[in-house]
């Protein structure tokens, strides 16, 4: 299965990384602050701009850093993912 | 009786599937978390960007997953549909 | 007297039916949930949209389904009317 | 004295009835609900959409249904007018 | 020392007349609800709407009544004035 | 060191004047409400409306008054600015 | 590691600057008042305004003053960054 998004979003898979502390234990991904890092996994067609489709900036396999918070998270087939407008992404990660 | 959506709005029939849990107990869609994915029903015309009217990009059969707590939810002879902006779309499932 | 409604507003006769119980009680409408369908009696002269005016796309006559407490409700010669903008008319049921 | 409106603003004399109660009773407007019907004294000279200057569609002695709580109360010589953008008034009655 | 509003803002002289209550008590104007009324003292140079400057409706000396609370009241050589934007302005008194 | 404000940015240096009450006791500036005064140190190079630059109205050495609390405050070599974009500018004082 | 931000977003390094007291103890930086300057690492392509993109007026090198609270802390290989709108930026310091 795969995910098609609308328009100006942008599917995210979040950078999930398990963290080891000073002594060596591990804390899950959950015990963190809120990751703001991503891989794009798929993007829309593109947004309209004064009645023109502008292609979007970020593209396939783009690690991208988001906002806090923005977007609306999803589950699919037990993964999750974040569904995000692109003007929601600050920057790519190169 | 059928359901003609105006302008850049959109028909759903929510995804209401009954979930099993470890024990085998079926668990009726109320007692779950917030469905977010169902089947365009039927579209409409389109919506005007810069005075031109531009068709919609979601289309009849579309399995789509949209925002939680988006659209409008009616009852039409029994079922219920989510009627949505386009907008609120977040992705086409493939 | 007639209601002539301005731009993209629309006049609607909300329709308020009676409803029976399992055991025959008939429940006047305000027992019941806020109706959400009615039928359009007047519809403006359309929207302007970048300095044109667009027609609306409901007419006299259409059943329509409508947001939830949208519109402003007002009495004429002791009938309840609806007026609303055409972007809170969700769908026509046909 | 005279109230030339500006732009797209209106001035209205509101409706002000006296009320009968069942008994014969007369209750002065101020013990009724907000009155939402009036007589179009003055209207402004148009709305700028898109750089071109619209005349008003209501014109003087129109009678207009017009929103709840909508524009501003003034008082001149002692008689009580209020003054609205024409987006506020839903519908003219005829 | 004279005030040249920017763009679509006009200065006010308030109308700060005294009031005689029935027995002959002069309240001065604080005593009283804010006032509405004000002469117009200068104007701005325009508003700009879709790229061309387009001169404002209201003219040195006309005698305006504006919206309550709106625009920032200042005070220059001890005078009190009111600096609003022409949108606020409902009416000419003529 | 100087400061070149962005687009329709404009620096003001506040004007701080101490003011003498009735019985001679200088009071400083900070014991007064907010003044709302001051001169034009540097300008930005425009406001983008409609896709053209439009320069700025406001000019160095121009004495202006501004809304209360708009714009931000900041300081340099000891020295307090405040950076305000040109529509929070009320008036020219001449 | 670089970042290349999207479109009007603008990477900032944040002047971090250690303040000795009159008595010559060194505070760090968290126990000064929120930093409002730093010095631009990376810019994005630029602006679209009416379907054109414009390039940002700020870049790489520039010292920047910017309001406080704005934009997105991030932490990339230890190091702090913000980034900001460039409508955020109030002023290049020279």
């Amino acid at each position: 299965m795969s995910l098609k998004p609308l328009g100006d979003k942008v599917v995210i898979k979040v950078k999930d990384e398990e963290v080891k502390t000073v002594g060596g234990i591990v804390l899950p991904g959950s015990a963190q602050e809120k990751p703001q890092q991503g891989t794009v996994i798929a993007v829309g067609s593109g947004e309209i701009v004064d009645g023109k489709k502008v292609p979007l900036d970020v593209k396939v396999d783009d690690q991208v850093i988001y906002s806090k918070y923005s977007g609306s998270e999803i589950k699919i087939d037990g993964e999750e993912y974040l569904i995000i407008r692109q003007a929601d992404i600050l920057a790519i990660v190169e």
